[in-house]
């Protein structure tokens, strides 16, 4: 995602320590207590300018949420839309790049891992940087329980082609598929910008949700 | 596949025992006699009007193809457009039920199996029915070699969605999968009937080649 600069971003970032949480590696393992409870924590990596992961600590009051975000310039927008939200208290975001889930989270750690839209690097030269491939799977299931969830929604057909065969490759099931999922219109479904952009042209979008097998890695 | 009662249809295949082969079990592990060659078999489960797998007998010389169908009012017309095409030395077609496959087949005998716009039994109670559940995924995984592979089409999303999981869960890997194979436009490509009128209203083509996982099964 691209994002024109702004300049203020690092200060309105930085003056908002209680949404954008610093050195989030201080909190491996102890992430309930600086949510100060021991609800289930989901994640988005690559959340962009907020609005699915602010939707959903809205909706799901039980659940705490935090967005992974790194181009500043971008999560800077999230962090505003968070502030006009109230701060809910289920959610935090975090500028930083997805390589460092293992430093964050500790094993077990995360409940639940969404995927939105995600850049989909279509050359094959860059097909290590998608979010979908192993080196990123492999990081997922250790921040995750045994059967743990990925759940991955996009507009972009090339891309999804390529994770229904890697992530079934690695070993993952799939739980669930949707090759149309607005003609589906389920309720539970948060858009984020890009989906409502997209899908107002009439353009399907995917969906799946892949479990890891417990398989005692 | 609906097709009007036609009363010839019998007369008509009988006088074609050629092309439509009568008590297929006997060849059973014989198939490289009756086609004087040991080139490779692949077969069509559910060949309809025979355009898809006639198509793919003249296309590909050096490869043999059976047309399997169990509705006599259907298969006729396949029969009439193999003696339109001069009757290809390289295809045969059988007025059979695919729960038979293992009877008419050896063990490795065939070297892929090919299912197009199959009959997608929506309910839920009708899934052991869909070509793609277990019960024929396990015929096939008998009369394939180690790694042998399905190759599917369909324009049915349900059914595509459906398989998508069912393959993968049986243990399959996807090899192959386009979400809309006519954006792809392959060459090799041969359409059937009903893909030529689904396309043409600008409906997606789902395609997904699949492999048996050589496991010692």
């Amino acid at each position: 995602m691209r994002a024109r600069h702004k300049p203020w971003a690092e200060s309105y970032i930085n003056e908002h320590p209680d949404v954008v949480i610093q050195e989030p590696e201080r909190l491996k393992g102890r992430w309930a207590e600086e949510f100060g409870n021991g609800h289930p924590i989901h994640i988005e990596v690559g959340t962009g300018k907020g609005r699915f992961i602010t939707g959903m600590a809205e909706a799901n009051p039980d659940i705490n949420y935090i967005g992974i975000e790194m181009f500043r310039d971008i999560i800077v927008t999230a962090v505003q839309r968070a502030d006009e939200a109230g701060k809910p208290a289920n959610l935090r975001l975090l500028n930083v790049n997805a390589e460092r889930l293992e430093d964050i989270f500790a094993s077990g750690e995360v409940g639940r891992v969404y995927l939105n839209f995600s850049d989909p690097w279509p050359k094959v030269r860059h097909a290590k940087r998608r979010l979908t491939h192993d080196n990123f799977l492999g990081r997922y299931e250790r921040i995750l329980p045994p059967e743990g969830e990925v759940h991955f929604k996009t507009d972009n057909r090339g891309l999804f082609e390529y994770s229904l065969m890697n992530v079934t490759d690695y070993g993952m099931r799939l739980v669930d598929v949707s090759l149309d999922l607005h003609a589906d219109k389920p309720e539970w479904n948060i858009m984020t910008e890009y989906e409502e952009k997209f899908s107002s042209k009439g353009q399907p979008i995917y969906r799946l949700e892949a479990a890891f097998r417990n398989e005692g890695k």
